[in-house]
């Protein structure tokens, strides 16, 4: 588990507020990104977190200076772009704990997106990294709503991660592609071809 | 041209700053865009406006308020999602001019990026409105691209309207999907599928 050729700081020496959890992931993809765009594999971009802006000053004509804003829940989901010709749409979140993924980690109405984009022929997922087990899943969105009815029906408020390891696709840390997450996502198209062949 | 079945501000009582130039075309499309969601036609969203983030207060434990942030370029377009199973990419455009759409309306990079878009298999175009004239064409990025040569190459910086009512699509607008912009979008994948079985 530690011999990945890469350097990166553990996570337990470092303290993570609640705002700043899921940036070093996030961090990882968005590199990994700009390594598939540079190679003309994928466009894959993360939308710019959105923000209510309240205030705008102009103290040079040129440029104005944003004096009061927040912060805003996404409509959607935090990534998307094309692989292959298929339009790909995901979030990707960090989990501190070792045993399980809460599921008050995602919205619900990031759930409904990614369902309606599964919906319209496009690929739906979350990546999760489990930061402490050095672990990261992809789990699409058929088997994220599995888990989001159990949830909502009285059982499980989690996903834990020998469910994880039993219904997701495990994806390495790698160099120079640090989060090869693609790779997953190829087993997904070719399963999804499979489907419309029958 | 003034026949169209909805109410709507005349543009030239208005006094439009060069930072809110496209402002309500956009709103049209917007809402365009909540019609195609809410009749599970399309998924296709804006991006959020990107902002470069200096400082952040927490004048609540619970509220975080920017109290300093500046607009930054957006790397690519304004708006993509999911179509029929495509991948879809565009920017909208206001144009004030009754004759032509200035080339330096649009960033360099992101008319590379509609280019990449079409590479790998999405649909990708610009929206332009010419206010004045109460006409909006959508111009496929291959047509983009020969535009963009002529302007690089020392020849006409702007594309005319003559250009625009030959090689682009004209989008009427209408009830209640008020810029019916994927019906020209059908007509593109109409001609990628011909292209396709060649």
């Amino acid at each position: 588990m530690y011999n990945y050729p890469i350097k990166r700081a553990p996570y337990k020496a470092q303290k993570i507020s609640v705002s700043n959890r899921g940036m070093q992931f996030e961090e990882l993809i968005n590199e990994s990104n700009e390594q598939y765009l540079n190679r003309n594999i994928a466009v894959i971009y993360k939308k710019p977190t959105p923000v209510q802006i309240v205030t705008v000053d102009y103290p040079q004509r040129s440029k104005a200076k944003i004096t009061e804003a927040y912060y805003k829940i996404p409509s959607t989901t935090d990534y998307n772009g094309i692989y292959r010709g298929y339009y790909i749409d995901f979030d990707a979140k960090q989990c501190n704990s070792t045993t399980s993924f809460p599921m008050s980690n995602i919205y619900q109405h990031q759930i409904d997106h990614l369902e309606r984009i599964d919906q319209h022929g496009g690929i739906g997922f979350i990546l999760v990294e489990f930061n402490r087990l050095n672990e990261i899943y992809l789990l699409e969105i058929k088997d994220l709503l599995e888990f989001n009815k159990r949830d909502k029906s009285g059982g499980r408020k989690s996903i834990s991660i020998e469910e994880f390891r039993e219904k997701s696709i495990l994806i390495k840390e790698s160099f120079p592609i640090r989060v090869p997450y693609l790779d997953a996502v190829d087993i997904l198209i070719d399963k999804k071809k499979n489907e419309n062949n029958k």
